[in-house]
């Protein structure tokens, strides 16, 4: 496992390699950026996009926070760094796809799914409780049909990416966009366990890619 | 560059090789993650923490927003994803390090710089605006001493970085660790141009790593 | 072919590869140095003793000026560059071998060999002229024997090493070594053409290794 | 630790493997080299140009002395080893660049430093004292700002190579084309410890690469 100090070797190693085989396309990138999609997942260490996707720098817009959520469209009330990375992405960068990508063995889903942080103070949940709230409907719905045990994890999994898709639309800028045809929306989950990617298909049903 | 049908195609390299070649390292890390660094970065396309320090999935706990800021401690009005992140990385995962990269080129710090979205309404700069709001007393500081030019972006770009370090110590739960000698704070920039990394030393300057 | 910005991004393969990989010896070598053998060779870029022996760094103390030279003993009169180095590995570093080598298509030997730089001023040909005088003896021998043709030229190479083999004897320090068994010279010659390493042997020939 | 009869086995595997991969270019050499850049260099058996620079076979022209020193401009009493292979390297090959690397823990530097061999004798230590003179200059004033402590070895390393630019420039043939913008002087150190490389900038400070 990696400490600050590994890191910066691993710079060098980066550094000292790819970065030098690329150095051309480092250079036009430092021109500026444009990638095509925009991706929202996890913080989680095990789920990074770039890797799953085998992506090069300069190709998909990144925002990662606890359980790849994105709150609905709200312009009180203090900040908004979810929001914030959607309207640089869409309409800035003028991003032609967003994917929310969750994950199998997500913390942040299965913290909702057991529902004990709800009085949490902060610094021992309540962050996180609060955060996840935003799964507080999916939750219901999932434990009615699945219950909490590891079919119920999954199927929120699944849930919560669809709740960040609903909100997106919530967004007048990504559902004017979406519903111009200049903007799709993507979901998909990736399984650690079997590494396997199912996607979100037209019928609302998860299937492997 | 990407679309979402050549992630769907990169996902199948990745699943193909690499996947395969560490089967037994995603079997364990499907048990559960346990990461020592936690890294804020941008969500911008060109700066993969993964890449830049060459670590394998599992290593680093990421959270990507525009210009890698960390709002300071609050706990009332709304949401709060960094916070979320940040509570679940330090007292669940107990990360021993947090590491704010910058980097060169940064859209977030150049708006900031310009300062020219103050009244712009959301979806139209505003939500920008708003998060961006975080570097203000970095900007003036830093537009005193070097104006709004490259200088300027450079001396931005850290001042950034120096400012959530400041608003993570605001967070009881990061400043009793840090005292505690539990937790290492760093912070770093990115250069894409000329790929250089520059690392926050004891004694307040960026320095070549 | 390389110029300095061309050797700053090899620094930068080798220190995000090899240097990594042996860090740990690295760490040991920034303790001190301790060859066991000194090599003086030509600053012919075609020429890198650690290249040819594939000896590691720590391994080999070298010397390289023009046409692998030593001069005799001799205190006065200046500066002596090869005396110092000298000095230091025998009695300081205490190596237990010396090995002079020589090479093909050596561009100082061919300057003896021709004799035309004799009257040439310094910055003209005067420095190198000078230098090379120690070959004057040799030279003469040479020419005698095989003409100043491609076969003089080889064997002026070869008589420039064993030179450099005597004069090393004029120094009391090595003398005083060799004799008690605590010294060995061996000389070398690398013929570039045919990459094969002819080595000085017991009867004053030059054999492949 | 390699002695020769190691040496010889290092020759094999050298030439049974990348000679073998790469005759046609070692053909090629055969006929003439034509290196763009000098290194002036240390004999310390730790620092290999051509391992720090990852240069291959033909790039670069080595001088390695004690403390990779270059005696000023002179034209009489006795050899100027260092002084033909400049005259070489520049009016001859005409390289466009050249190197002087310095680097940690340098013996000759420490020596210099400590100035404990004034008065020893040839073969005690007076040739080495007699060539480390070339840093009285620097010595006195590294004294006087940093001391004879680590701080004063790491000093003196950097203004040794200062000492050997600006010896550089007494050369008339080199003033010329530097002023004529046809040849560059360029200063590094390279530390051992950490495998940092530090290059003279413009302003006349050492900073990592």
């Amino acid at each position: 496992m990696s400490n600050f100090s590994d890191l910066i070797d691993g710079y060098y190693r980066f550094r000292g390699t790819e970065w030098l085989e690329e150095r051309e396309r480092w250079a036009e990138l430092a021109e500026g950026q444009s990638p095509r999609v925009m991706v929202i997942a996890c913080s989680d260490s095990r789920v990074e996009p770039a890797t799953i996707f085998g992506s090069r720098p300069g190709e998909i817009f990144v925002v990662r926070n606890v359980a790849n959520l994105v709150p609905p469209f709200e312009t009180g009330g203090g900040l908004h760094g979810v929001s914030a990375a959607l309207e640089f992405a869409v309409t800035v960068l003028k991003v032609s796809e967003i994917v929310v990508l969750g994950h199998g063995a997500c913390g942040g889903v299965k913290a909702a799914l057991a529902g004990n942080l709800k009085d949490a103070a902060p610094g021992e949940g309540g962050f996180v409780a609060s955060w996840i709230s935003l799964l507080d409907e999916a939750r219901e719905k999932v434990i009615a049909a699945h219950g909490q045990g590891e079919e119920g994890q999954t199927a929120l999994e699944q849930e919560g990416v669809r709740t960040s898709l609903k909100n997106l639309m919530t967004f007048p800028f990504v559902k004017e966009r979406v519903e111009a045809g200049e903007l799709q929306l993507h979901g998909a989950v990736f399984a650690i366990k079997d590494g396997k990617l199912r996607v979100l298909e037209g019928d609302d049903r998860f299937e492997p890619a």
